[in-house]
């Protein structure tokens, strides 16, 4: 029996598919909605999901996405970020406004479509649904040489703060992940680095965006960050 | 097959019972250390647990607890804590320094004896043994009226991200846990507050322990909040 | 003798008009920028400021704007911002977008253009020049019902970070300034308010901002919140 | 003719010294504390200031020390701190306490003390008085091997906040100041270091303290960081 949709926006290899396998492993129906989705084809049959190609900062795009979705939403994940690197005065004016609305605007889009089939759906074990965004320490801490990504990150993580504290008591979940260090991209049995976990592994973190999908109405978490052991902060 | 030893101090009834039972669910042998033990007697049956009856801001009586240690120590929790409320001009000066004492000695000397522990003993999955303090929210943010245990929850804070910094290479995880909210003393099957959860549950609480102490090393948190879906902040 | 130019970005009645005439007090050639020049006139006579037209979020006006800056550039205080309240289920996306871009984006066009005519200069008194954003507590906190505050001011906030990283050791001062409560619209000796200062006064702003311009190298603040002593927070 | 006394605990050379001077320039009349008062005997006959040998955590000292104060108390400054740095593992427990109890009990002490003089005296300008706490980055980020440190300051934090949620709507101005890098111990013209200004200038950190003393109440920042430009942070 299904535990309803779940949609991840910016699936690819690394997290979004551990993302993918785990929740199809717990039932949900899945959605993926990737910029490029030639690149999805195996994991699509593997988690029997549904795939969309879309720009998840174009409004008319996610739309069209949110209207395709059929039954219960109880879980919609926002990946996608846009990092552009480099002195202040370097930068390119365009490219630091995409970036903004690649990592921030594009999840106000998703959040706001979520919400809205969200309030309208039954709890199921007390929880409308769960929105989670991926975010980075860039969003805690604007680091030097990358301002667009702290612009990008911060204004995620002040979107998730806003929504959060409107939308618990109407009993939908949100929260935002500072993923603070490089994920692994080998499955862990392939890894080669000499097994030092010295980068994030995509099914722990997966297994903690689980958690947080599970938690109890009483005791939600709004802001997690995970981080390698030897990684310094 | 035991998981190793599991140390409670601040046991009572509540968040420390719940915790107890799932640590002995998993398989862990449990320790549970209270300035009182005589409450204890039941769930330390139930939990097969060995009750300590001691001070745990007093250096020698911690020190003798850890003394009596078996076997790994693989959870260290420190629950107490002390709340002094009033104005500032009316605080009693001694009050306020045991306050501190209870809330952030006691567990910079419980954390201190566990990491002597853990930094010694073989890794298992990668991790040496996990610390957790439970905090609250005045040790995010200092309430009026509310000092002392605003200096006792703060203090309890920067411990722990010290000890995050320090230990987490060493494969000692350490997180503080913001229990942002008033804690139901009811079992959940018993509550009489029309299913609303306003309170956080003890069990949903100990289940986010056991997802900290489980997580892979590669994606550790240091820090988590939890508080009911119609708690504001 | 002039101290060199000084830009106010977002220049209207209430904080701007305080900021010119401390600055001109001070001996600044003023140059003030803002979407409808019309109303600055008695202010322009006043502080002998030059006015110029222009939608700060506009690369291009950005640009023609300080190509035709004279002299060196001491000061840049960006002030704009947008905010657009509601549920986030009924907020419009392209005013989303266009909050952010008029409170974060154009933030960035100002401090880019204005880090690339500092750095080039030489120093007065160890310093090249002073960048100054105006935010809100909403920086800090995202509330309910104010996410696109909330974004464009955490995005503002992640920038003026980012900046004061890269270009302290530059010899260029960032600082974000947290203006936490409404800012009074009358003058001090003309306020009917009963002297209560509940909102903040224009003129006691614009004494910090000025403190932050005058802070010797040794002893720069990156970020200061500003309230009323009735505010709470 | 008087703005009334001005005390600083933890006087000596350095930061003390120069708020003293510049408080004593501004018609304050100084009353300094320190461990040792042997080494202020210059500075007080510079300032005009009455020296007084007391431990700031002892209650009773304290308690004397305002007992002897003469007429409205306008400024308190507490400056000692500890620090015990280490492996969490070596550290000496009795040195722990002590650390937290110098850089916060006595915090506490001071500022209860100075909370119940300033309360009950009639504002000038508008404000009672201003209780200024000198802390540290420890009290921001707990770095590792410097447990007490983070402890310590982490509480004379939260202390500061819950003093100033408390006392500002009964206009008595609390701020705790980030002292973010070392101090120079040198006068700024004796200075050696070909003037590159990479520690801290007692002389600015000075300033800034009185730019808070001076802060129209309409418009008070509660917490400040000061850090050389050359810093990291």
């Amino acid at each position: 029996m299904t535990q309803g949709t779940a949609l991840i926006i910016g699936a690819g290899s690394g997290l979004s598919a551990a993302l993918a396998r785990q929740l199809h492993g717990r039932g949900y129906d899945l959605v993926l909605g990737a910029r490029n989705t030639d690149k999805l084809a195996d994991l699509a049959h593997q988690t029997e999901a549904r795939t969309v190609a879309l720009d998840g900062s174009d409004p008319a795009a996610v739309a069209a996405l949110f209207a395709g979705l059929d039954g219960p939403l109880r879980v919609a994940i926002y990946n996608p970020s846009a990092r552009q690197r480099g002195p202040i005065a370097d930068l390119e004016p365009e490219a630091v406004r995409r970036a903004v609305e690649v990592t921030a605007f594009g999840a106000f889009l998703m959040g706001q479509a979520a919400a809205r089939v969200m309030q309208d759906q039954e709890p199921r074990a007390g929880k409308r649904g769960t929105i989670l965004f991926t975010g980075a320490s860039a969003g805690v801490k604007g680091f030097a040489q990358s301002a667009p990504f702290a612009m990008g990150k911060f204004a995620q993580r002040g979107l998730a703060q806003s929504m959060a504290r409107e939308l618990h008591p109407k009993g939908i979940h949100v929260a935002w992940v500072n993923i603070d260090g490089g994920i692994s991209n080998t499955a862990r049995a392939e890894r080669t680095d000499d097994g030092t976990d010295q980068m994030l592994d995509p099914e722990a973190i997966a297994t903690s965006y689980l958690h947080l999908i599970d938690q109890h109405r009483s005791a939600w978490s709004n802001e997690l960050s995970l981080r390698p052991w030897v990684e310094s902060f």
